[in-house]
This record gives structure tokens, sequence and C-alpha cells, in this order.
């Protein structure tokens, strides 16, 4: 089954999902929820520059009733090796060519593997993630082909995929663009304005020019939404 | 290439190592050492039972030598769902059949994406971790299978991945005995009681009854070495 598709909840089937704070993880654990599992929500707390998604996380958990939350603290500051946890600047000029300075280093792996622990640790089969591969700023842990490799790899490397059950890693948005995100969003009564993007912000604000903000607000106009985003300047400049 | 070999170090080549402060990682550090690589030590503090293993890391570290050790805190205890991390009992009546309680769920996917995303950010392309596949405890993820299943995963995840060049999952001690590790520790001139083995260990001693000590012991013995163990009561009984 691909990945994309959410397989229907067995009764008391619980999900992982990793909630960054970000609008696709919401919709994520909206999703998932809406199909029916109990969601376990994992944050990881990697000393990113945008430690201020972790509060839009705690938000979403609260606004979508999620059963249990872990904020995980794991220093990625430590490594270093990205703008998003070193003095590296964020890049403000617009999604380009190729992989951008925000890739963080093996980031989607180490998450994964974090909730394939957890998953196997609470007795849940099934793992979520908002990653997305049309929208998105070229990163490598964001392909469907990486996604299947950790689906294999996830069989392998536990009890459970060694003694038959084995895990699913469900991507809902994997094929979405954002403005469809952000339908989805809408659709689900969800309020985006809880929800965190911004790479560099500045006194609780959205810098407006990095990719994310660029990606996000390239949604809502797409969509025909209203963009509930604060920026500290001039919203993004679209189209 | 099979990654039981290590490959030659180009001058200035640099290996991440998964450092716990137990014999096979000791062994493992010094080989690397002995091959010519910059050794980065990553030690990863997760809360764990025995976490007296963390002293002995930093003892082997300074022994050796090495260049640079981080020591990474990463609460396991949050997820538990093993013996190493929650309050189940630490079997003590002999390697077994099966995947025993000691098993922490995803600890060797989630501690190779730690050293992927190190080695990413630090420019090293190699990354080293003591997994056994003969005197083991029967964990899914000591399999070859399951470190080739890494191996493909680490160069699709990645920039460096992506663009070519790609990482090397480096496993020396795959295929060896307790005894042959315990034999490479003294040909390397290592003082194999810097290394901490036991899984319950009582202020400061190993329990003598824990999988972990019962093959390690076995390894001395077999290999005709004196075991330099501290034991809190008798010597573990081997035959």
């Amino acid at each position: 089954m691909s990945s994309h598709i959410i397989p229907p909840a067995t009764p008391g089937a619980a999900a992982v999902v990793l909630l960054s704070g970000g609008l696709d993880s919401m919709v994520v654990a909206a999703l998932m929820r809406e199909a029916g599992y109990r969601v376990f929500a994992l944050t990881i707390d990697y000393n990113q520059r945008h430690a201020i998604e972790l509060t839009a996380a705690h938000r979403i958990a609260i606004a979508l009733g999620i059963e249990r939350q872990i904020d995980l603290p794991l220093d990625l500051r430590r490594f270093g090796g990205s703008a998003l946890t070193s003095d590296i600047a964020v890049p403000k000029e617009g999604v380009g060519e190729g992989i951008p300075s925000t890739y963080v280093p093996a980031r989607n792996t180490i998450f994964l593997s974090l909730a394939l622990g957890f998953a196997e640790a609470c007795g849940a089969q099934t793992i979520a993630i908002g990653v997305n591969a049309l929208d998105y700023s070229g990163y490598p842990d964001c392909r469907p082909e990486f996604i299947e490799g950790f689906q294999a790899l996830a069989d392998l490397a536990t009890r459970k995929g060694v003694e038959g059950e084995g895990f699913r890693i469900v991507t809902p948005l994997l094929h979405m663009t954002k403005a469809q995100i952000a339908l989805e969003a809408d659709r689900l009564g969800l309020d985006a304005g809880m929800s965190w993007s911004c790479y560099d912000p500045t006194d609780g604000a959205a810098c407006g020019q990095c990719d994310a903000c660029r990606l996000r607000a390239k949604g809502f106009v797409e969509a025909g939404l209203p963009d509930p985003t604060r920026y500290a300047g001039a919203a993004p400049v679209i189209g």
C-alpha cells in the first residue's frame, strides 16, 4: 500500500504522529484522528532556531484533544551543520534549486527512528509524518524513496518487524501541494493560525522571506484562503 | 564492500564511532584509529539503567586519545519498553532463544541516525558501530540485514548521499565471537577493564548474571585471557 493512503484504523489502534507545530504536521494529526486513530504526538525539541514552533505544537495538541504528547529534548545544535541549528544565516532569497542550508543533517531519519522507538514501546503500529514532495525545500529526507527506505528498515530493525507484524509509515501529504494542505486544514475546521512555519522569527512574528514562509503564504493564496500569519514586515510576495 | 571490512583511511579522513563504553565499542574505536582514521566518538546518554557505562566511555576516549567526543543526552526512558529503560527486571537466567526484554525499541536505528547526522555535519564519511551477530543477545538491530538496510537508507536520507559521495557504515566485529573480540582488545594493547558491559550493576560492580556479563565472561574464558571485571558476587559460570 502506498504510504500516502491512511489505512483504516482498527478499534483502539494508536498512531504516533511527529508533531512539529507546523501546518503540515497539524493537518496530519487531524487526519489521523479523523481516520479513527488514537494519536500519540511526538514533538522533538532539537534546539532549533524556531523553537517557537514547540509552543504551536502544544497549542495544536490541546486543540485536537490529543491523548498523549511527548516533548523530547535532543540537542542537534551539538552537531550543527544547518541554518536551523547553528549560526549559519537562514536564506531569504526564495526557494531555489538544490538542497538549501536549512537542511538539518539526517533530521527525518532521526525523527522517524525516535517515532519508531516510541511506537514499538507504546504498542502503536502506525507512524505518521507530514513530509511533502511537491511544495517543499528540496530536502532529501522528504522524498518518497526515503520514506520507502525507512519503511523497509523499520521492519528489519524491530522486534515487531522480526516477529511478523511490522510498522506502517504513513505520509498523508506526500503528493499534496501547500494549497491542498491549506484546504485540508480548512475542511477539518482547523485554525491554521495555531501552526507555526517560519524558520527565522522575530518577537513571535514570521519573517515572511524564508522558504517556509514563502511556501506557506503561497499555499494560502493558491487555496483562496486568508493567511492568518502575523508577519514582522510585509507578507511574502507571491507569484 | 562488506560492512565488516574497514576501508583504508584517506589522509585526514574522520570516522564517527558509536562509543557506548562496552568492550565491543572500545575495540571498534581502537581499530578505526589503527586504520588511520580521526575518531569522533558519539556517546548517547539515554538514561540507561547501566549509566555507569558512560564513565567507561569517557575513560576509553581519554585512553585512546580520541580527538573529539560528544555526549548526547536523549531520554529513552520517556518511551520505556525495555528492561534497560524502565522498571522491567533484567533477566538473569542466561542467554535464551528469541529477543530478550533488554532489547531497547529501535535503539540502534536511533543511534545510527544520530551518528549519521553527526557525520554529515562534521564531514565524516564513515560511521562505525560495534554490532556483533554471533555472541549477542538476539537483538534484531545487530543483524547484518539491518546494517545493510541502514546503509541503503543513509544514502537516500542525506545531502551527501544525494549528491553522490554517500556514507559507509562499518561493523568490524559483525562476524567475530566475543573471544575474538577479547583477543583483539589484547592485541591492541587495550585494558579490557576500562570497558563496562553489565546491564544491572550494583555499587560499581557487575552482576555476573545478565546476558551482557555472561557473554563477556565467556569471551575472556574462551580467549584464555584473565577477566578484569569486578563482580558484585561470584563470576559467571561458563560452559
